[in-house]
């Protein structure tokens, strides 16, 4: 007779429970090709569990191959139901339901990009998520175009238009995962082997990786606090793009006058290049309002990048392309093979939410919370190095540069200043061309309370 | 004095008006390098206009670099500022809202795999993300991991552990945007050029070309009604990875019986390769409980890939990989430079709904919906076609496949079949050797009221 164990108080069914245990048995040869498996009005009479679990479990092992028989002469197990198990696997499902670092600690992170998260406008999100399922078609539970919602294009184009001069119809966005997604599709969208990029220097670290394919390579652009010298774009040279931060440039923070912005056009036009603007943060531009886009003076020719990570929540995973007509199709192909399309609740919320307002409202008030955030960690550098601090970048966006007179952030300085609980983030660590930048950190600002920065600050000071 | 018109009706604000205006002039010559602006006193009076509204225009052009001077001596073009327009570009943004084909029509239209729309459950989704908004802490706001929400994971490992046997730890498990996502993450973490990839022929056109690149080759493995014909994997191939649909093929709908399973893992241990199982319909099998994964036999081998995109939307584009050790680090990686992780809220609402049953609740809703369907699409057929016809592939999921005696599905005759305002899905269309399955056709059911299959058969018997 077979040995099963059965055990009511299992999440599993009883079925399963027999189901499992003849499969295993089988499976590690404990019950061998050809043996004979006893009747299920015995099994139920020995197991004490009725004949109809019996039988749906025989009929799943029927049905998967592992048996076979009729019920007059009896079922045996098949030819070829034996596996040896090779695998020093061992089940273990842990129950925590949290990651380490969301615990909440004493550190003091500058790290940058991320908005003041307890801003997030949770009950208007909320309200406008309920009322976006209540209210749409069913149609929307199905798969969707790769090119993202008209809903959320038409409302991008229109908010784009008229605050960022943005000169485009919805045909030419792309609905993307992020700003990371829309650069990966950039790269797959222009790249091919034997070609190069001119990219500013510093940059972020993680664009120079996605960019950064077999056969592609990098030219770096020196940056000042202008954003790109666009004197230095190499005349001998044919990039399939130039890559540029031009509202605040990252990590130093320029904004790219329109001089160079002509000059960086009449490279592109003359060596046939694509100019991919990369526009993170320009709506929180401190003295005025967010300067227009180079993609409004050359919008054949530029690639626009935008995202609501900064203006809303980076956990939405929303951002779009602007793209030239000839771009268009081959893009959307791209997503589809890629992932479909973007989900889609998620871009009809954000639809409404920038076609009633709600964006910009939310924008002018963060607006106002990171430019108090900015000028007090202004003072508090101020007050903390009275010499050798120069300030960079701080006209826009929600971080800033601060460089020391003689201090070198090496590794181990960072190691060290780590040790009093707070985080910084090197500017060298974004740099292509080392050595230029050793002695600057990047701030971000706008996820910390006037109270962290002042300590965050106090803590540097030991150190620095 | 400079031409301006100033329309209060506008959205854009009279600065901004003011601004674009003179940007525009300038950047296309109107108003020359060097040439003196009036002062913002002059134009204020001549706008009728505030001085403040002039001052703030000018001031951004002082910022982006259009104009120089100081307030005692005069505003001046600065050098550099004009660009000749090369473009033909015309702004029309068009207001319409909605794509086109979600217009109601007559169209019957048998695609595959779309869960029952008008069955999505809208109430519970909505409250569920009303609570996660409200529940968690702020730190849902900002970035998240790319592996995906601990939450999410750590529900999906047990759900999986408990109906289809998958043997994983949460650690394994990366959230993809759908199904699609997954593979074209398994097909960059896998393949370089000059690897092979067997794979069931046929099997859906989309997966043929995300692995598809450029020396990768494809080795098609034939398919019957039960699956992949293991007998005829290459044994003189070292394939990379076997791809396979072991639940329910796509699309010819069979369950690959134990034995073959075996022959198809003793294949990968002798071959060196990996095994992709996608398994996105299997949790409808109407016959009983969903068979046991190819994952539970093999997790140091097997690949296992599911989607919610058929149980429960697949607007939502939320997907899974199970990865074996050591590929794990890799996958994140590739996860992170592609879109850096999956959308949060959407995550943190599945796990409670997969947490609190209402996953299984809703599977077992929606098998007995669909169940109706199929044995209705089954009773037509018969009803329309008593000879000459055979189904495959029915015991499972969201579609079947029907052949008909000396039927050749050619584009003409699908051409033919659409004029009567029903879309059909011919088998040959996923051939990779093609000949094989001139006959047959995919007919999703899934989301088809009854009226609409009897109605669909009805026509489609006009013409087969």
């Amino acid at each position: 007779m077979l040995w099963l164990s059965i055990d009511r108080n299992l999440d599993a069914s009883l079925t399963r429970q027999v189901y499992e245990q003849i499969r295993f048995q089988i499976l590690n040869g404990i019950i061998h090709v050809g043996e004979k498996l006893p009747s299920t009005r015995e099994l139920a009479s020995e197991l004490k569990i009725s004949r109809n679990v019996i039988l749906d479990a025989y009929d799943q092992l029927f049905a998967e191959g592992f048996i076979e028989g009729s019920r007059g002469s009896g079922t045996y197990v098949s030819e070829g139901t034996f596996l040896e198990d090779t695998s020093k696997y061992e089940l273990v499902v842990p129950q925590q339901e949290e990651s380490s670092e969301e615990k909440t600690s004493d550190l003091i992170d500058f790290r940058s990009g991320i908005p003041a998260l307890n801003l997030f406008p949770k009950k208007k999100w909320s309200q406008l998520t309920q009322r976006m399922l209540a209210d749409h078609n069913d149609f929307i539970f199905g798969y969707g175009h790769p090119e993202g919602r008209m809903e959320l294009r038409v409302a991008l184009c229109n908010y784009l238009h008229k605050t960022r001069g943005i000169r485009c119809s919805p045909e030419q966005l792309v609905i993307t995962s992020g700003a990371t997604q829309a650069l990966s599709l950039v790269s797959k969208l222009l790249l091919t082997k034997g070609d190069e990029v001119c990219i500013e220097d510093p940059i972020t670290h993680d664009i120079q990786t996605i960019f950064q394919q077999p056969g592609v390579s990098l030219y770096p652009v020196p940056v000042d606090e202008f954003g790109m010298i666009t004197d230095m774009l190499p005349s001998n040279k044919k990039p399939k793009f130039i890559f540029v931060t031009p509202s605040h440039q990252f990590p130093l923070g320029g904004t790219l006058p329109i001089q160079r912005r002509i000059q960086l056009i009449q490279y592109a036009r003359e060596s046939g290049a694509y100019i991919v603007e990369d526009d993170y943060d320009s709506e929180f531009r401190y003295a005025g309002p967010p300067v227009s886009s180079l993609q409004s003076l050359e919008p054949e020719r530029v690639i626009y990048i935008g995202t609501v990570s900064k203006i809303l929540s980076p956990a939405l995973r929303i951002g779009y392309l602007i793209l030239p007509q000839n771009l268009i199709h081959h893009c959307r192909e791209l997503k589809w093979f890629n992932d479909l399309h973007s989900p889609t609740f998620e871009q009809l919320t954000l639809a409404v939410f920038v076609k009633e307002g709600h964006l910009e409202q939310h924008i002018r008030k963060m607006k106002k919370v990171y430019r108090k955030r900015r000028d007090f960690l202004i003072t508090c550098l101020h007050d903390s190095f009275s010499k050798g601090l120069k300030i960079y970048g701080d006209s826009t966006g929600l971080h800033m540069v601060a460089a020391f007179d003689n201090v070198h952030f090496s590794e181990e300085t960072v190691r060290k200043v780590e040790e009093s609980n707070i985080r910084i983030y090197p500017v060298e660590k974004h740099s292509i061309r080392k050595g230029r930048h050793q002695n600057k950190i990047i701030l971000g600002y706008s996820n910390l309370s006037p109270d962290e920065i002042k300590e965050g600050i106090r803590r540097l000071a030991m150190y620095v």
